[in-house]
């Protein structure tokens, strides 16, 4: 029963966060925001993913990279709960955890035949850091994976607060154009730590090659640079 | 990229069932099976599961431990296809995967506070070997993991077979009142290897200590038998 299992990283999947500031909390928050998941040269099989194509949603069995630690804590503080609330860690998907998997389910929006990669999955609603490794990819089975019944504990009742983003043309246009929605998105979900709410502090968020600054007043954020980040 | 992960059980549950033969295909199929998740004791705290009683479903990341496989096969043979088509391994819920990782949810009926074995969760809608290791327990959270417009590929569009069963009530009352319902779901679920139709056959279920003997014929499954096994 304490026996250890070693596991092997399937994949890995290319996104617009190279760093955690800014990435939706959870999967289907940012329904846009896009992702690539490229098959390691040993999965690289078409076979591996005959059949998936005809699956609208598709699960992630993730690695929590940035969050490995020797020990665990038996609670944690979800940022739902404003960040002062602990729950238990059985209880939060929280990726400081004693088995560091992630669990996410994101849209399939099509299979991309490549050159060098071979199929690469173009998922969206992803919640991962860029180059995150992914162990497993299991379809969707709406009949035993989706619950209309659910009742979702704390996450329930929190108030959902999204912000108003406004984000100045001349500013936006600096992306490009098939980013501009996902990182709106990204935005209205409030990338602020929890706790924090000073009004004057310029914040940085790290998207696509951006970084992209903006100030929060109130429920209201306001961008006020976009810069290119050198490569 | 290639690193490996090890991974340790933090759980384990008990089921009815000691052998394959007979589990629920998937998760929710058969909503009266209940499970007992016992912590091991390293993770048996009652703060790490914190909240988690407010939930009505959860995740049970667990160890497909029948199914280790020194390789991986890129293709499987669901048996909701009749077992004679292929389709990928990572278009499947198989248990024969690269990592052999599994994910069900399940419903959480309560929480047991026990003398020897601390926190006990007790679920139901199960699909698991008795004794199967669990790595990760995790809320289900309706507004991320809820999909009611996803599409489920081959696994929609099969015809979902359901036997009627005759289960004489001499028989079923051999069984403990609080099992018989479950008894009945799980053969409704027609536990017979995919491809066999032979309505003279006897199959064996071995279910919570008892030895189910039955036979289909047409969609009726009729239970011939119900053995105690010796302890």
């Amino acid at each position: 029963m304490e026996q250890e299992q070693i596991i092997k990283p399937i994949a890995y999947i290319r996104t617009d966060f190279k760093e955690k500031f800014g990435i939706p909390r959870q999967s289907g928050r940012a329904p846009s925001l896009c992702g690539r998941i490229v098959f390691l040269p040993e999965y690289r099989n078409p076979d591996a993913i005959r059949g998936l194509a005809e699956f609208s949603h598709i699960w992630l069995l993730f690695d929590f990279s940035e969050s490995h630690r020797e020990t665990w804590s038996a609670t944690v503080r979800p940022p739902r709960l404003g960040g002062n609330a602990r729950v238990g860690v059985f209880a939060s998907r929280s990726p400081f955890r004693p088995n560091p998997i992630g669990l996410s389910s994101v849209r399939l929006e099509g299979i991309e035949q490549t050159e060098n990669e071979g199929e690469v999955l173009i998922v969206s609603g992803v919640d991962l850091l860029d180059m995150t490794p992914i162990y497993d990819i299991k379809p969707y089975l709406p009949f035993s994976d989706c619950h209309p019944d659910a009742v979702g504990g704390y996450a329930d009742t929190v108030c959902d607060m999204k912000l108003s983003v406004e984000f100045p043309e001349r500013l936006l246009s600096l992306l490009p154009k098939e980013k501009q929605e996902a990182v709106i998105e990204c935005l209205t979900e409030d990338p602020r730590p929890a706790y924090q709410d000073d009004a004057n502090r310029i914040y940085s968020m790290n998207f696509s090659g951006f970084d992209i600054r903006f100030r929060v007043a109130e429920n209201c954020l306001t961008v006020t640079e976009v810069v290119e980040m050198k490569k």
